[in-house]
C-alpha cells in the first residue's frame, strides 16, 4: 500500500452517498441497464471537447479517433462537436459515415490496410494517411478501377520521439508510416500518380501527461511539416501533428495541463500560416476526449475472506475491462481509479481486491485498494474507463455474459 | 537475439517447403478459410489425449476444460475422447451439454458464479465445483425452488502451492475456492442442507513444465483430499486434482516430460482406492489437450524496412491473439514459435519484426526473430496457438475483420 492517492475524476455528482450519471444514481441506471456495463455521460463528453478548443488556438481543427471508444452512439454524438474523424479499419469508417460528418473530415490510419479496406476509403473519398510505398500504389490503382481519384496524407514516421510517453508512435524504426527522410522520394512519386495531396499526419505517441514534452513534440511536428511541404506536390491542407494527450489512471499522475500546451501551440501558427498557407493544423484526440467521461460498472457476486484477505468477487472483470486488469500495455499492474459506487463516502472502510469472474488468477480489477466496506449486490465502479474499453477486452473469454454500453 | 532456440512442434507435416495442416497445404486451407484463421488439427487432438492416457495409470479420469478452446467443433469432438468436461460459464455449459458427454461428467468452476449460473447448472444434473459457503447456500435455495437436488464438489484453495507454475490457482490468499482450513467447517454445514457430495476440486496451478513440481503437487492434493475426506458427509465419488500440464511457448522451454507424472501417479493409486473407495482420480487438462494442435495463420499485407529494420505487417495481430502479442499474463514479452507458413524452409532467412495491422505499438506478433524472407501474401503462422487464442483475443478492438476458426 502506497500513501500517493490516485486522482479521482470530480465529474460525476455524489447525492445520499451514491454516484449519479447522466442525472440518474447508478443504482437505478443499474437497473436500467443490467448486468455489467459500460455508461458515458454525453455532457461531459461535451464539456471536454469546449474545454480543449478553448484552450487552444483559434483555427486549429480537433478530430476524434474512434479507436478510442466506437460506440455508434458516441461517434454520432461527438461528430455534432468534433471536426473530423479518424478512422483505422472499414468498420469504424462505416460508423463514422453514418454521422453527420463530411467524408473529407474522415481519414484512415492504420499500418495494415488491407485491399477491402483502401477501396471503401476510396470510394468514400474520405482522407488516406498513406503508411508505405506500397499502399500509395495501392491506393492508385485502385483508384483508377473504381473512376475516384484518392486523397491522401502521408503518415511520416518523424525522426524524433514525445519524451514520457505511455506509448511511443513515432522515432527510430517503426511499423507506422514513412519515415521522414524518405518521404521526399515517395512525394516525388506521388507526382506521378493520380493522388490527391492532402498534407502529413505526424503522430509520435499517445498517453503522454506533461505539457512539456508535447509542446516539444508539436513544434518538432510543425518544423518537420515545414521542411517536408517544399517537397509536396502541392500546398498542403491538413497538417495532422497527432495529440498524445493523455489522462491520469494511476496513484501520483496528475491531469495534463493544456494551457501551456495551447500557448505553445499559438506561438506556432503564424508561422505555420505564412509557410503553408490555407492548411489547417489538425489535433487528433482519442483517450484525452472519451475516457474520463466514462465509468464501467459491476455488482458484487461474493464477498470472500480467505486467509485474511477480504475479496469481492464481481459479476465481470477482465472479459469486460482488460486494461483495468493491468494486461493490456502495463509492465507493472497498478490499480485504476475503482470505488463502490453506490458507498461512495461509506465511513467504514476496509482493503480490498476486486476480482472478476474468471477462473485465472489474471482476472484483477483492484488489488489491496482502501475503498467503502461492500456487499453482494453493491455496484463497483471503475473510473477512466470511457476509452479503450469494451472493444480493447476480450469480451468472448471463458464465454460470460456480455458487457452493455450505454450513452447517458 | 539469443542463441537459445524455440522448441518447434514436429507434429505438422511439410511438403514442398509449406506446412500441411489436416492433409492439405496451408496456402491451400488459407484460400479455403480467407482472411486470419486459426486451424485445429483433429488428428493431433486425439493422439494428444491418447498420449496422456497412456502415460496416466488406468482408471484415472481425463477431463477436457473447454475455456482453453471452446469452439463447439472442438467441444464435439473432445467430448468423444474424455471422460469429462469442465465448463466456466452458462454458455459453456450450452455447449458441452450439446455433445454426447453425460451431465454428470461436466462440472462448473469460476468464482463468481451468478443466479443464471446456479440454475443452470442445477437443472442441467452436472457438479457445481463451489467455491464458498455462499455459494453453497444459493445452491441449495436454488435447488429447492427448482426441486432439483443439486451435485457439489467442494473447490479447495489448499494450504500449498504449485512451484514453478505460469499462473498459480491455490495456496495463499485466493479467490478460488475454500481454504483448506475452513472445507471441514463447509462440509459440517453441508449435512443440513439438500445437496449431494461428490468430492473435491483441488486445483493449485496452469501451465507448469516442472515434473517434479506437479508431482509433488498431486501427492499434496491427495494428501489432503484424504484428510478432508473425513469429514466429508457421504463418500467422495470424485477426487480432482486439477492439471497444471504446461506446454513450451518461449525459446529455451522444453515439453513436459509425462512419464515420471504418472508413474508417480500410479503410485498413489493403491493409497486412494483403499482411503476411498469408489471414487475416481480426475486430471482436468485444458491448454495441455489443445494448445499444441492449433496455429494461428495470417497473410503479409505490407513488407516494410524503417531505418534497416523490416516489418511485416500482418492482416490480424493482438486483435486475434493477444497471448502472442505478450499483452497476457507476460510480465517480458516473449516470442512464440513463428515461421512463414508457406516457406518453412526457406534458405534465404533475415531478421523481421511480424506487426499486426492496429494503431498500436503493443500489435507484435514477433519481434526481431529469425526467419525465411517472406514477401507480400505469404502466410506468417504462430505455432502453440490452440488455447487461449480466438476467445482469449479482443477480437472487436478498432473494429478489425474477425478471425475464423477451423477444425481439420
Amino acid at each position: 500500500m502506497s500513501s500517493i492517492k490516485h486522482h479521482f475524476p470530480d465529474a460525476f455528482p455524489v447525492t445520499d452517498d451514491c454516484l449519479h450519471i447522466g442525472g440518474m444514481p447508478l443504482t437505478r441506471l443499474a437497473r436500467r441497464v443490467g448486468g455489467s456495463f459500460y455508461a458515458y455521460d454525453r455532457r461531459l463528453l461535451s464539456e471536454r471537447v469546449k474545454h480543449v478548443r478553448s484552450m487552444l488556438p483559434d483555427g486549429v481543427h480537433v478530430h476524434y479517433a474512434m479507436k478510442a471508444n466506437p460506440m455508434p452512439a458516441v461517434v454520432q454524438h461527438m461528430a455534432t462537436i468534433v471536426d473530423g474523424i479518424d478512422v483505422a479499419s472499414r468498420r469504424e469508417l462505416k460508423v463514422a459515415l453514418d454521422t453527420t460528418i463530411s467524408a473529407e473530415e474522415v481519414s484512415f490510419a492504420g499500418p495494415g490496410k488491407s485491399e477491402c479496406d483502401l477501396e471503401s476509403a476510396i470510394a468514400a473519398g474520405i482522407v488516406l494517411n498513406l503508411e508505405s510505398n506500397l499502399e500509395m500504389e495501392r491506393a492508385a490503382r485502385i483508384g483508377h478501377e473504381l473512376g475516384c481519384r484518392p486523397k491522401a496524407a502521408v503518415r511520416v514516421n518523424p525522426d524524433f520521439e514525445l519524451k514520457s510517453s505511455g506509448m511511443k508512435m513515432g522515432g527510430g524504426s517503426k511499423q507506422f508510416g514513412v519515415d521522414a527522410e524518405e518521404v521526399p522520394e515517395m512525394l516525388r512519386r506521388m507526382k506521378n500518380l493520380d493522388i490527391e495531396f492532402m498534407g502529413f499526419h505526424i503522430f509520435s505517441g499517445s498517453q503522454n501527461l506533461k505539457s512539456e514534452a508535447i509542446i516539444e513534440a508539436q513544434e518538432k511536428s510543425v518544423d518537420l511539416g515545414i521542411r517536408l511541404a517544399q517537397h509536396a506536390p502541392s500546398p498542403l491542407k491538413i497538417l495532422n501533428i497527432g495529440g498524445g494527450f493523455g489522462i491520469p489512471y494511476f496513484p501520483g499522475e496528475m491531469p495534463l495541463d493544456l494551457a501551456p500546451v495551447g500557448e505553445k501551440l499559438g506561438n506556432l501558427m503564424p508561422k505555420v500560416e505564412s509557410e503553408m498557407p490555407g492548411a489547417h493544423v489538425v489535433i487528433e484526440l482519442g483517450r484525452y476526449l472519451v475516457g474520463e467521461a466514462g465509468i464501467y460498472v459491476t455488482p458484487v457476486i461474493d464477498r470472500k475472506i480467505s486467509r485474511g484477505k477480504v475479496f469481492l468477487v464481481t459479476a465481470g472483470g477482465l472479459n469486460h475491462h482488460l486494461a483495468a486488469s493491468g494486461n493490456f500495455g502495463q509492465v507493472i499492474r497498478k490499480n485504476y481509479p475503482v470505488a463502490v459506487g453506490n458507498r461512495m463516502n461509506g465511513k467504514e472502510r476496509e482493503i480490498v481486491s476486486v476480482v472478476g469472474p474468471l477462473c485465472t488468477p489474471l482476472d484483477i480489477l483492484a488489488e489491496s485498494m482502501e475503498m467503502a466496506k461492500a456487499e453482494v449486490g453493491d455496484l463497483i465502479v471503475v473510473f477512466q474507463s470511457g476509452a479503450y474499453g469494451a472493444t480493447a477486452s476480450p469480451t468472448a473469454f471463458l464465454s460470460q455474459p456480455d458487457v452493455t454500453e450505454v450513452l447517458v
